[in-house]
């Protein structure tokens, strides 16, 4: 069920992604070329409309707008390279999920065999895609984006980077870390309580609560970090900190509970205090992570 | 400047925190006796209508009601061990940073000494104190909080968490080991997408709705742990999260940024994929947190 006018695109790959990506594409309207390695993945999206390309020659032949949303960058080449002559004059639309580096030698590659390459990072799950709760950061050629827009916006909010590849999955690794920092806080917080009993069910709200009066840090870490000021304003220094955090540990220990996942931040501390800044905010052992 | 039937206090200990819970009882009316093993810091609060107690067993004769706010328990003994028949009848109120087993230990030893012994975890700075922002754990004997209710009011709110005097200690330090959880993963994200230039200004409204869009994470994590219950309604397993994992540390490696904050969770993810446990949720990694 295809719309006169609306981008044909091909999508390569139909895993949990790029089946949600399909059908996002077809529900809006999109003529849609897929592949897949193994074929029996393709059946539920053509039933939905979309034309099965049985190589992956025909599936670069049919559209200029390509996107891939395949395993790794390992698997993107494995695809490609075989069939690379048929990059040329293509736009890649590169959704796997990689790093900033692999971002920017894929689009060198796509470079020299003529394609323009645009590097995007998901920041959803499968059943978000097409919902307004999706969103995907892009990177890379302005042209490619502008020129595959109407497609793009079928999958959620589009937040475009810039000219360097490498931005898309920067900055989804970045979401990342906050998030499995923060996972590895709520861990270890539910496992103190849970060892003395506590539900976690009764715990939660007073957790949540106080990551919520505590998300100022967040904001004020930004203004610190970009004025190189860790100082103006301090209440809790860092001195003050790394003197409280063997507590942490210790109750961990009392109630046998492993301490592991919040024991790295300890010797950054102690570094940062022993290197005289000590009255300084503790966002300052960002300093430390810079190799 | 003290009211008629305020029921009278004695503070030990004016460090930042202690003289701000003596303001807030001389705010509201309860008489203070104050103690400080430096004596010159006490003329602050004596100015505002303490009277000072020029030694420890003058300020515990002084009243029933004792709030003991020092730098540690060890802190906390140095200055009662000496004059511990003092203690008898008195209601020891330990508002000190400690561990649970700390506070299991202290209470035992009050107990034995004729004192009755609650234990107390601040969850606010010092400024705070006296704000409806501020508020304060308690743990033991239920009597003493009852008749220290009024003047404890004055600090913040007031939750009680039972009998076990450790509960208090383990409330204060799991929410401050979320706290600094996502402390970690904040300072993560700003020093990865710092090396690409990034201003932090202008990525924190991302990483804050990023963050606020995982906030379902906590409950659900509740859930899962009292259930347990780790595979129900499970979209991104720990399967293909850990295997992702490596991603987000090998683009801190490529950026010039140490991933060592977040490098203890993938071993864990790892043990438990080779568990057999992946298909189920990330939050079940707590089982491994148990020694």
């Amino acid at each position: 069920m295809t719309e006169h006018g609306k981008t044909p695109v091909t999508v390569l790959g139909l895993g949990a992604m790029g089946t949600a990506l399909v059908e996002a594409l077809l529900a809006a309207g999109h003529p849609v070329t897929a592949w897949n390695r193994t074929p029996g993945r393709a059946e539920g999206v053509a039933a939905k409309g979309a034309s099965v390309a049985s190589t992956v020659s025909e599936a670069l032949a049919a559209n200029k707008i390509v996107i891939a949303c395949l395993l790794d960058y390992d698997s993107v080449h494995e695809v490609l390279d075989p069939v690379a002559a048929g990059l040329e004059g293509r736009q890649l639309i590169n959704l796997t999920n990689g790093t900033p580096g692999q971002a920017r030698e894929m689009s060198a590659w796509a470079g020299q065999l003529g394609a323009e390459y645009l590097d995007g990072g998901i920041m959803a799950i499968p059943p978000m895609i097409g919902t307004p709760a999706a969103f995907i950061f892009y990177s890379g050629s302005g042209s490619v984006l502008a020129h595959a827009r109407s497609a793009l916006d079928t999958f959620g909010g589009v937040k475009y980077l810039g000219v360097d590849p490498g931005l898309a999955p920067l900055h989804d690794i970045a979401l990342l870390s906050g998030m499995y920092g923060n996972f590895m806080g709520v861990i270890q917080a539910f496992a103190l309580v849970g060892s003395a009993g506590v539900k976690a069910r009764e715990f939660a709200p007073l957790l949540r609560d106080w990551l919520a009066a505590m998300g100022g840090f967040l904001d004020r870490a930004a203004e610190q970090i970009d004025d190189g000021d860790y100082v103006t304003g301090v209440v809790s220094n860092i001195a003050m900190q790394a003197g409280a955090y063997p507590n942490l540990l210790k109750a961990a220990e009392e109630q046998g509970i492993s301490a592991e996942l919040l024991t790295p931040l300890q010797p950054l501390m102690d570094k940062r205090v022993a290197a005289g800044h000590g009255a300084e905010d503790l966002i300052g052992v960002i300093e430390l992570l810079k190799k």
